[in-house]
């Protein structure tokens, strides 16, 4: 069959990463090759923008934008964070149908993938041809299916460059520091930080993911230790670690529209385990904590490049697809060699298997006492972030 | 006169930078050089490593660690924060007359000079021929004389960089937004966010300098009036930040050893301020605050490649200098060339005239309602950082 003739939309949605706007780039580049997609029209800010028919023309962008905005962090198109209603996708639908929407890219998590898979429903419903793509990303590596997120990458070296300046930091003026990582379910994004660790005494020296409960008890008895053997320590922490019964450790008590409480975008939970730390270990203590924040998901100029390019292949190869076959879906990546050969490919798989559900960090990778991560996990995560700085101590040879 | 033979030694002290450690390796490149110095010294922790003999040989390091060394952050021979006593700059001088050291440089910011300067006294009191050298480093860019100071160009990059990316950030999803920047009682760092605003629209949107009186009512007014006109605000807040009579807007209350109040590795200045905007302006707003902390003089893989290569520089020319002529004192950098053919020589200035005081970013740099930094200080920052990544937006052409 040859492929429907009509218009496309894109969209993106949820928080941003570093590389979502190559996912982006790479679907408008493809889209200039294809004569069945008449024109290529941008969502602002994901599907509020659909809702409010606010959309813009992609297609008269120049290649110099273009190439800007790729290399740009976060959503270039806007973003949102939405659960839309099953009303709202049919208003979309009947959007769609108006402007003669065949095609719809839509680059985001496991909530995007849901949306999308619902319009789809609705197109197959009343017959109306409709390819439906939903592109992944997400710092917190968490969508099923997929080896890997695009942004993930990005992330993860943020991270793993932040410790590895951190350890240096704090070997030089020695003292204890808890770094609050992003991730409020998932601990990929914390467990990258192991990454930083080149020798067995480099930072980080404890490392504590969602994946397990955290106990102040543990905690305290953990920093110690640390503390015993090397006189300085340096602390990796998930924003979303928590009790025996799955409450926050510490918490604003803010809470946003999805009902989700407020972890990222404050300094509270490492001022509080530094207060923590002072008031059973010593008060003359010298505790330090840091939140990366937001910059783990928008710090441009040290970006993977491995993620960059993936995450355009995935945009160019989302578009490929639908042009190929009568088929919807995600696009998943499938790792087919590791170490320095490491590549990937692309599949896809239905929309349904991503939405919904996610994924947490594998046990595999967890030590047994819940507060460092193994060493087999840099297999997995090394080749995601590209190559790290080559830096180096003194042997101090002694006089 | 031909240069004195003896053993040389070297220190760093004070907070880290990301380019201290070329300063270090551009010392020992030219002392490799140099026959009239038999051997070079390398000092853990600076002073506390002379006053404890802990000291170790920096000769016999490979010509690859060194290289390493030179792209670490932090200081690769340990740092230290410690005011030295006159009597133990009398031990100090005993130490280098025990191991005939003729030759002392000092790595890092006014105290270091002020230590170097009582030594040289010492010296020349008892007639001991010493060479002492003071190389200047601090991203707090405060210190005397000198046109600015290495560490301050990459510390500058990172957080530029930063709110390059946090603007991107909160134009996808909009809110306000705050960014605690280093510098307790100078703005040249938190000044240095200006660079981020590409299009007058782009963050940040507000800087608040330690240079002028921060009033909870303005930066409420402020605020709220930059929200009405953008919907948004990314605003750029020294650590600093202080009321008329010079109290913290808000701390921690814990006081180091030199009686300085705790400001850094804690989110509590971005969080309080967070709070004021909520309870004043709307409790439903996003308002989200992060501090960026030691990433900002530790963070690797994104140094200024000027701020390195000057660095280096000041850490030969010091050696250079050394064996020149009869003279000691601090190497500060002198621009004699700006915009597109920017370059700065180094020159040497007596020791006494960068101790003890330290400079406030000029006032000339700052607007009139003391919450925003004019396009003039581009001129001065931008040649320190190196490139920035050319990022962009859309068009946006309407349908």
């Amino acid at each position: 069959m040859s492929p429907v003739k009509g218009n496309a939309l894109i969209g993106q949605s949820g928080g941003p990463t570093c590389v979502i706007n190559q996912s982006l780039v790479g679907v408008i580049e493809e889209v200039h090759k294809t004569p069945s997609i008449e024109n290529l029209y941008g969502a602002v800010h994901g599907v509020q923008g659909i809702l409010n028919e606010n959309l813009i023309d992609l297609m008269k962008e120049s290649w110099d934008t273009l190439e800007r905005v790729a290399i740009t962090p976060s959503a270039a198109l806007g973003s949102v964070r939405k659960k839309v209603t099953r009303e709202e996708c049919e208003q979309i639908f009947k959007i769609f149908q108006k402007h003669n929407i065949r095609y719809f890219y839509y680059i985001g998590g496991n909530d995007s993938a849901e949306t999308a898979n619902i319009i789809n429903e609705l197109a197959q419903e009343s017959k109306f041809e409709l390819r439906v793509f939903h592109i992944p990303k997400t710092i917190d590596n968490d969508l099923l299916e997929t080896d890997h997120c695009p942004g993930y990458g990005s992330a993860a070296r943020f991270v793993t460059l932040a410790f590895m300046g951190d350890n240096y930091d704090n070997r030089s003026l020695p003292g204890i520091k808890i770094n609050v990582v992003m991730g409020r379910h998932a601990g990929f994004l914390t467990a990258a930080s192991r990454a930083a660790r080149i020798d067995p005494d480099d930072a980080p020296h404890l490392i504590y993911v969602p994946e397990r409960v955290f106990t102040k008890e543990q905690f305290l008895d953990d920093v110690q230790k640390v503390l015993d053997r090397l006189g300085r320590a340096v602390i990796s922490v998930s924003e979303g670690i928590h009790g025996p019964s799955g409450e926050p450790v510490f918490s604003t008590g803010e809470v946003d529209s999805h009902g989700n409480v407020q972890l990222s975008g404050t300094g509270a939970l490492g001022d509080f385990l530094s207060g923590l730390i002072k008031n059973n270990l010593g008060k003359k203590l010298r505790v330090r904590s840091d939140t990366f924040g937001y910059l783990q998901r928008s710090f441009p100029g040290c970006v993977s490049e491995v993620d960059s390019y993936e995450a355009r292949m995935a945009g160019r190869n989302a578009v490929r697809y639908s042009l190929q076959e009568d088929w919807d879906g995600s696009v998943i990546f499938r790792r087919t060699a590791n170490g320095k050969d490491y590549k990937c490919v692309t599949e896809i798989v239905p929309l349904k298997k991503l939405a919904k559900n996610t994924k947490s960090l594998e046990d595999q990778y967890i030590n047994l006492a819940g507060n460092d991560i193994k060493e087999e996990y840099l297999d997995y995560v090394l080749p995601l972030m590209g190559e790290l700085p080559k830096t180096g101590k003194f042997v101090g040879y002694k006089l």
